[in-house]
C-alpha cells in the first residue's frame, strides 16, 4: 500500500499492508488530518520514524465484530494492555505498555490502511462529513478539559492560542461558559471565532487579568508564563500543548497565588462526535487546504505555513 | 523598642514602638522562629527592608477585645481588607490589598513588640511551650495541603526535602497516610523523622516512582523536575517552596502524564495548634539553637548553616 513515511524527511512510498493483531480491525483510510504533533514528529520529537497520522476517518475493511464491519469509523489513538496498574486504575490513556497511533510504536493513518484495536473505534454518524470527522480526535482532546475540571457558566475563561487546538478548546469551553475570550496572534484566525460569537483579542491587546481558568494552547514555551499572569489566585491553568523546549519559569508566582496547573491530553470521542454532529463545534472554517496522500510532503509544508490552519489529506 | 532590622544587612537597633491601627492588637513578643523565607528576604527577596519575622508567640498587651487581653497568642500573617474581590470570594489569603507580617508592607516579629489585627490572633493552649508555639505558622502551612487536596490512607506520598517545612509536611501528611516517604539530603535530618516512624530516603537512594502525591519542599529550583519524575500519571504535585530562581522545565512531561501541580502557601492555624498541643506533630527535635534577640544577626548566620534546622529567638 501507499503511505507517507517519516525517516529524516517525509516521503510517499510503497510499504506492506498492516497486519491486524487479534482484536484489531483493518481500516481503509478515507481522510486524515495533519496535526502540529505530526510537524513536531517530523522535526524529531520522540525520535519518531515510520508512518505518522493520528486523526483519521476510514471504513472498516476487516474485523471480528459484525457491528463494525463496513462501518465508517474514527479511532482513539492509545492502544492499551488492560493489565498494567494504570489500566487497572481505569486510566488506560496512561497505560504503561501503550502504543499510540502514528506517535509511538504504532504506524499511523497517513496511509491507505491502518490497524487499530476494535475497542478503539467509534462509528461516525452519517451527518458528519469525512473532512469534519478527522477533527474527532482533537475535538475529544478539547473535551478532555471538561472531564478534568468543573466549569460553571460564571467562570471567566481565557484561551491562549488561536491555532487549531486553541480554537477547538475555545469552542468546547464556550459551550460551558460564555465568559470566554480567546487570545491569538493572527487576526484572520481569531475572526473565525468571532463569526461564532466568541470574543477574541490579539496578544498585544490589554486583557483583564484574574480569570478563573486559563488554557494554554499556544504551542509555545512562553504560554505557561503568560497563563500564570492572567489566572486569579486559586485559579486553574490547563496545559494543552506539549512543548519539549525547556521552559524558564518563576515558580514563586503559582505558589504564592496557589494556582492549580493541570496537564491535559486525550479525551472522550463520544462527546466530540456528538458536538460535531450537532454543529456545537464548527470545524469546517478551519480547513485551509486539502491534498491527496501522494502529495503528503507538500501538504506537510503547507500545514506548517503561517497562513494555513488545518490541512486534510484525502487517501 | 529593640528590633532586628534588614537594610542590606541585619542589625539590632532601637526603633519606635508599633502603633496598632483600629482593630489591631499590640503584642509583646516572647519567641520568634527564623524561617528560610527570612533568609531569602535578607538576600533581597521581594526587595524587603525593615523588621522581618512572621513566626512568633507573644502576649497581648493592648487590644479592644477583652477575651484576648493578656493572652498568649500566635498570629496569622496575612492582614486583609475584607472588601476586595478575593476577600469577598472568601480567599482572604489572596487579598489584593494585603500586608504580610514581616514579609510585605508590615513590620514583623523580630522585635519586642508587634501589631496585628485582632482577627489574626489565636490563643495558644497552655500545654504548648513558647518554642513550640512559634511552629504554629509553618505547621499551618503544612496543613494547607490537606485543605487543597483530598488524601486517602491508600495514597502513596513522597515528600521531597528534609528541611523544616519538609519535615512538617511529612509529619502532617503522615497523619493521613502511612504510605509516605520523605527524601532528603542530610542523614541527621531524616533520622529525626525515622524516630517518628516515618520512612525516609537519601536523594541518591533508589525510590519507587508512581506516587499518588509528591510534595516539593526542597526549597530548590530542581524540586519540581524531580517531583514530575516521581509522580504517577494523573497524580498531584504540591509546590510548597517559593523559588524565584527561574526554573527550566520540560513541560511535555506533566501534559502527557496529565499531572496536577498545585501551589500551596498559608494554612489553618487551628489545625496546627491542635496538632502541636496533642503532639501529633513533634517539633522540638527540630530546634537546633536558641538566641536572644540582641544576637539576631548571629542567629541568622546560624540559621543558614548546614548543621542547623530551626533557630528560635527569645525576645
Amino acid at each position: 500500500m501507499r503511505a507517507l513515511v517519516f525517516d529524516g524527511d517525509a516521503q510517499v512510498v510503497e510499504i506492506p499492508m498492516p497486519r491486524p493483531a487479534e482484536g484489531e480491525a483493518l481500516i481503509r483510510v478515507l481522510s486524515a488530518g495533519i496535526c502540529n504533533t505530526d510537524l513536531e514528529l517530523l522535526r524529531g520529537y520522540m525520535g519518531f520514524k515510520g508512518v505518522p497520522g493520528h486523526e483519521f476517518v476510514g471504513l472498516v475493511q476487516e474485523c471480528s465484530n459484525p457491528h463494525l464491519q463496513g462501518k465508517r469509523v474514527v479511532g482513539e489513538i492509545n492502544c492499551v494492555c488492560h493489565t498494567c496498574q494504570y489500566c487497572q486504575l481505569e486510566m488506560p490513556h496512561h497505560c504503561l505498555n501503550r502504543s499510540v497511533l502514528g506517535i509511538a510504536n504504532r504506524p499511523g493513518a497517513f496511509a491507505e490502511f491502518v490497524a487499530l484495536p476494535e475497542e478503539n473505534l467509534h462509528i461516525v454518524p452519517n451527518s458528519i462529513r469525512d473532512d469534519v470527522a478527522v477533527f474527532a480526535e482533537p475535538t475529544a482532546a478539547a473535551f478532555r478539559i471538561t472531564e478534568q475540571i468543573s466549569i460553571s457558566s460564571d467562570d471567566r475563561i481565557i484561551v491562549l492560542g488561536d491555532g487549531k487546538l486553541g480554537q477547538l478548546v475555545a469552542q468546547v469551553l464556550y459551550l460551558r461558559s460564555k465568559q470566554l475570550i480567546c487570545v491569538g496572534k493572527h487576526r484572520w484566525k481569531i475572526e473565525l471565532l468571532n463569526k461564532l460569537r466568541i470574543a477574541t483579542a490579539l496578544v498585544d491587546d490589554p486583557i483583564e487579568r484574574g480569570a478563573d481558568i486559563v488554557v494554554d494552547a499556544t504551542g509555545s514555551y512562553e504560554g505557561l508564563s503568560r497563563a500564570l499572569e492572567l489566572v486569579r489566585p486559586e485559579g486553574i491553568v490547563v496545559l494543552k500543548t506539549t512543548v519539549t523546549h525547556p521552559t524558564a519559569l518563576d515558580l514563586s508566582v503559582p505558589v504564592v497565588n496557589e494556582v492549580r496547573i493541570i496537564g491535559s491530553r486525550c479525551g472522550p470521542f463520544r462527546a466530540a462526535l456528538e458536538a460535531l454532529a450537532l454543529g456545537n463545534v464548527e470545524v469546517r472554517p478551519m480547513i485551509s487546504e486539502t491534498y491527496e496522500l501522494r502529495d503528503g510532503p507538500y501538504a506537510l509544508e503547507r500545514a506548517a505555513a503561517e497562513d494555513v490552519m488545518k490541512v486534510v489529506l484525502h487517501v
